[in-house]
């Protein structure tokens, strides 16, 4: 395997400056004089500090971090947690390193475990009830770190408590078109569907098996799409290489909103009271079906019916069938069903974030958030504690320079350590929905580092010259650069960023690193085969830090109106190619549409122009009215009715769509809709989300200009 | 008739401040040295400037500019609509009195006219349709104004046409509490429901009747509720005093929404495809109930049934019958049925806002708006042209200023002619959706004058002397001051004012002045009766131009967050005593509101202090964190979840309520229903009303604070 490094930075907005810069640093300029007050207002980024805090940034603090936040199995409100809460309030609080405040923000949340008294069980039993297979229930212990008691068995959180019997199928990844195909094999009511991770979300595996009649989902982890392939022999796996044991297991939240469930759009606070019960939100979770999550490689060759076509096949050494459904006569299951036993029970539980301040000199109501999420399912070496090492080698460099008096940032830097992601996003939601206008109408950036590297690998070159070797693209206006992955963005719409070690040549493009979400994502596997060393954990503290302290201390925002306005073009050409034919035929014109994004071209290159002409360094009001245009910029996106069916979404040009195509994507989604129904209602809905974005659009063009 | 003066400020937000300085502008301040940058940035408001204003507003520019905007009849999109687009236009863009620019905004929106051809008809048929009474179909002309071929016949805008027939019934002001009496006494099915004005709205008068069969509603003035109770002689009335003469119709839309039916929420340009057909939104305005609006003095004497109660009671001098349903066996009109036809007609049309600007020297993207509508019925000499008569002297007058350079405003001033509010505050609203995001994060306030007048009077003493007298309020931190009248407010939340001289003591408290909407609001009319001299007009004008000049170049915008938080207490100590009792029963706590209602007082003397320890005129940059603070305070009160049933509302302040009560409208009208129904459901959502309006508040305090 060809080992590479790659760092993907996931934008939702126009904060392509930062990457231009990114491979620039370390151009020094001449030493400040002593403040005066005026000056210190209109004080650009010092590159020279910012070469300091790279030279000071250090792996060896990465991987103690590292070491010290996996001891214990740390899920979201156990007393592992706890501990890695007072760990971070330690570090934050230090008087020689620490921030300038460090405080707990505590919810009250929906959660849901597995009943050790009931645990989670899967059988294959015969028609008189007499069980003739039992799925393991836990992972094999291959480091004395498995042995911790509270390693959590592995279960599908939220998968409602009960029993239930089915003949089995294989539904390949659940997707819509794999059921659609299934259920022209079969009667799949009553059955008990298997299906393997990827390819679609958790909880879709069993929303899109509902309407068939499908009583149960199973869902286990197939070698052939985390193990490159085909290895997944005991001898190959883990603790001999990196790859995924057989016994290996991925946890997992199957919940498909974001936040506390019985809060929506509440913080879960104590002073604000519980809206939902846990019976009225059942049906978002789904009433009938019942999830697990095991491996199996006895069950498949047992399988009847038919083979699976190509696409369906994995790696155990045995055709997939789609299943009888059930089993082959020939088999020692003939008759037999499976059944599957789920013990899980739900519980409002105090989660916390740990949040940390540096107050900013100069634009104190101006933040740059900065964070991770601190729970895991098991250890969580790579998620999340490598993004964790990360930040908190971060606020360390930044922390004693703060207490050290030889830097403040101009806008304030706050961190946060989120509490519950695993359950939902559940502590970084809730936060937002706590401060959600403060946050909305001050932040400048959010940067997150979940997993900083999930995959082996470096060049000796820059970090610039891997990133624009390995994941580029060609702007028409600024050639060939680093290209971010485009991420989706919830309610607050505040321009955002993620980076990642990750690796661009695994051979099926598995979808993450093996040990995700087991037992076996612990720091003997980090230290051992993802990072030995800790230069990658390094480099993207690096990296992450110098686009925070950008961010933070630049005079002029770096980021860019002009590189938005490349995105809707390049959207609306591909809206044009896949769409205009078809809606002149409906008598829907794109007209508006183009005239819009050509406002919005317009707006930018003016403010640009603005920028360029204006002497920033006399005119403090002026860089804060330009910085306000560009920090606001992605609020304009925003529309509360236009997808009222997508839970938080609200933003017309980086919401999920199931479309997949590089377009706006309500106008993806309602295009495929109608175009698959042919009803005038669907066509109407796609008439309205042209209007939306039209008026999206026009919307944020205007704002570039300062008045009218 | 005690004659008094009164000015009622309608007021969404913090703008308490004000109302403390109008009372005394004049306090001079020693002249600024020539400007430099440093001191233009930190310049505060000029009180010689102001007083400077004060004595150059004219009353007989004032008395000009009416005589000039009433000319004609100017209902939205007509002719004489465009000969005041080109009246605002001509002054806003004079080369020695204009604004900095001045342009036309249009709208292509939907509205209901009646059909020249196919006239609107109340007849009374008898059981083999002869006719028996024809009510007349237009005022009776008593000036030449009333000649004009474009005074548009009485009629009701957006009732659908068509033709119905049905026996009578009086059914009083058409409220809810009416029509459930009038039930009790008769079977309402396919009756025809003749109500008065006032006391709903005038689609309510029909949606409320709708449940029980009624056909239709005809909508009247009753000379008890417009002209101080008794006087309706054809002597005792307009053109002899300024009392409604019998033939005197209001004219008014039945639309219930906001902005353009076609496009919610979307701006109705070009570029907006339409997204509702007007098929689609017929259900908005009501299928089954046909609306006509006529003064009938001769049905009721021949109204059968029993007596309706005092309340309902009229100024036609005979007893007010419930109705048989129909007439008396002994009236001419036995066995007569009423019928109505409707030849209304809907249709797009381009409505014009005529908009204006002066752009702030030192912060020009801060706005500070001034609005009324152009458009009336017919000539709408107090209704609109009163407002904007008021506005064109206020702009002549800093126009001139500003061309003759010897001032420009700290931040931008926005002058707003709205078009078609008649038909449902379309042009406004328009605009509001077309620029939603820029004007919600920039906007300082909004300042509406439309009705400048509407009651004779005037005592000689100061504005605020009058102010305080006949209108006032104590308040636990400034003692008795000047009571503001406070108005809900519609999505985006902006601080807003409204201006009107008014008489308080009317024997009824008449909702309006006796010719509103009618063919009789003429120049003559407001010259003669409502404003001989123009003088309370030109109070208006100083008043409202004294305001605008301090929330445009005050360095400290004067918003006061320490009065909102008394608003917050005020409402809360409402809610305890109307609810907590019963909440406790139903196990629902208001600690949680009243917490937050504390944290609120508390963060906003935390600002106030930080305010006082500040030296303001040395940290320009600071002094925009507060504003922005202050701005945007309200904004943090939005909710677009909280009133899905309520088009348009987002507020959980300042959102309509049905109940009626100085409290929390979402709590209040929650609460009213639970109490009613009992409903456990119901009593979940006053929870759920608890809930966002303690994180509302919350949030709020939130904002009030700098960083964390």
């Amino acid at each position: 395997m060809l080992k590479t490094l790659l760092i993907g930075f996931g934008c939702c907005a126009c904060v392509l400056a930062l990457g231009i810069v990114i491979g620039h640093f370390g151009i020094s300029k001449p030493e400040s004089p002593a403040l005066s007050w005026a000056d210190d207002v209109v004080k650009d980024v010092d590159e020279n500090f910012i070469t300091t805090f790279l030279s000071e940034v250090d792996n060896k603090e990465i991987e103690q971090n590292l070491r010290e936040l996996t001891k214990v199995p740390h899920m979201a409100t156990t007393e592992g947690d706890e501990q890695t809460v007072q760990f971070m309030l330690k570090r934050w609080k230090d008087s020689e390193s620490g921030l300038d405040e460090a405080w707990r923000e505590e919810y009250s949340v929906y959660l849901s475990f597995p009943d050790p008294k009931n645990p989670n069980k899967v059988t294959v039993v015969n028609a008189s009830n007499a069980v003739l297979h039992t799925v393991r229930e836990k992972e094999i212990n291959y480091t004395s770190d498995q042995n911790d008691p509270n390693v959590v068995p592995p279960y599908a959180a939220y998968s409602p408590p009960g029993n239930i019997k089915g003949k089995l199928v294989y539904a390949n990844y659940g997707r819509p078109n794999d059921y659609m195909l299934l259920n022209e094999t079969m009667d799949l009511r009553g059955t008990v569907a298997i299906t393997r991770y990827g390819g679609a979300g958790r909880a879709a595996k069993a929303i899109n098996a509902a309407p068939y009649g499908v009583v149960g989902v199973l869902v286990y982890t197939d070698p052939y799409d985390i193990n490159d392939g085909l290895m997944s022999d005991q001898n190959e796996t883990y603790p001999h290489s990196w790859y995924l044991p057989p016994s290996g297991v991925e946890r997992g939240s199957f919940n498909t909103l974001y936040g506390d469930l019985l809060t929506p759009y509440l913080a879960a606070k104590g002073i604000v009271q519980k809206w939902y019960s846990p019976s009225e939100i059942t049906p978002i979770i789904l009433k009938h079906v019942t999830f697990s999550s095991k491996i199996t490689r006895i069950e498949f060759p047992a399988l009847d019916g038919k083979m699976a076509p190509n696409d369906w096949q994995g790696s155990f050494p045995c055709p997939y069938n789609f299943g009888g459904p059930g089993f082959k006569a020939a088999s020692t299951f003939k008759d037999s069903k499976v059944k599957v036993d789920i013990g899980n029970y739900d519980v409002v539980k105090n989660s916390s974030n740990v949040m940390g301040i540096i107050r900013g000199s100069v634009e104190p109501d101006r933040y740059v958030i900065y964070g991770n999420h601190r729970d895991s399912w098991v250890h969580g070496a790579i998620d999340p504690s490598s993004g964790t090492s990360v930040m908190l080698e971060i606020s360390r460099v930044l922390g004693r320079m703060v207490k050290q008096g030889k830097w403040r940032p101009r806008r304030s830097i706050i961190f946060g350590s989120w509490g519950a992601e695993e359950f939902g996003l559940i502590g970084s939601a809730e936060y937002t929905e706590q401060y959600f206008t403060k946050l909305s109408e001050r932040t400048v950036a959010y940067i997150n580092v979940d997993i900083a590297v999930n995959a082996p690998g470096f060049e000796s070159t820059s970090v610039y010259d891997n990133w624009i070797k390995y994941t580029n693209k060609t702007s028409p206006t600024h050639g060939v650069i680093p290209r971010f992955l485009e991420v989706t963005t919830l309610r607050l719409s505040i321009t955002s960023g993620s980076l990642l070690w990750t690796c661009p040549t695994r051979t099926i493009g598995a979808r993450i690193y093996p040990a995700y979400h087991t037992a076996y994502d612990t720091f003997d596997y980090a230290s051992k085969y993802i990072d030995p060393g800790f230069t990658s954990h390094q480099a993207v503290a690096r990296t992450a830090g110098n686009v925070l302290l950008r961010l933070a201390d630049s005079l002029l925002l770096p980021l860019s109106c002009g590189d938005y306005a490349e995105t809707l073009e390049d959207y609306l050409k591909e809206a044009v190619m896949q769409y205009e034919e078809q809606l002149k035929a409906k008598d829907l014109s794109m007209e508006p549409i183009k005239l819009a994004v050509s406002s919005f071209r317009r707006a930018a290159s003016h403010l640009e122009e603005v920028i360029k002409n204006s002497d920033l360094k006399n005119e403090p009001l002026k860089v804060r009215m330009i910085n306000d245009q560009l920090m606001l910029l992605d609020r304009a996106f925003l529309d509360p009715l236009a997808f009222p069916d997508k839970y938080a979404f609200r933003h017309v040009i980086w919401t999920s769509s199931s479309a997949g195509k590089p377009t706006f994507p309500g106008l993806a989604d309602a295009f495929a809709k109608a175009a698959s129904s042919g009803q005038q209602s669907d066509w109407d809905k796609v008439h309205y989300h042209l209007s939306i974005l039209t008026q999206a659009i026009e919307g944020a063009a205007h704002t570039l200009t300062s008045t009218f």
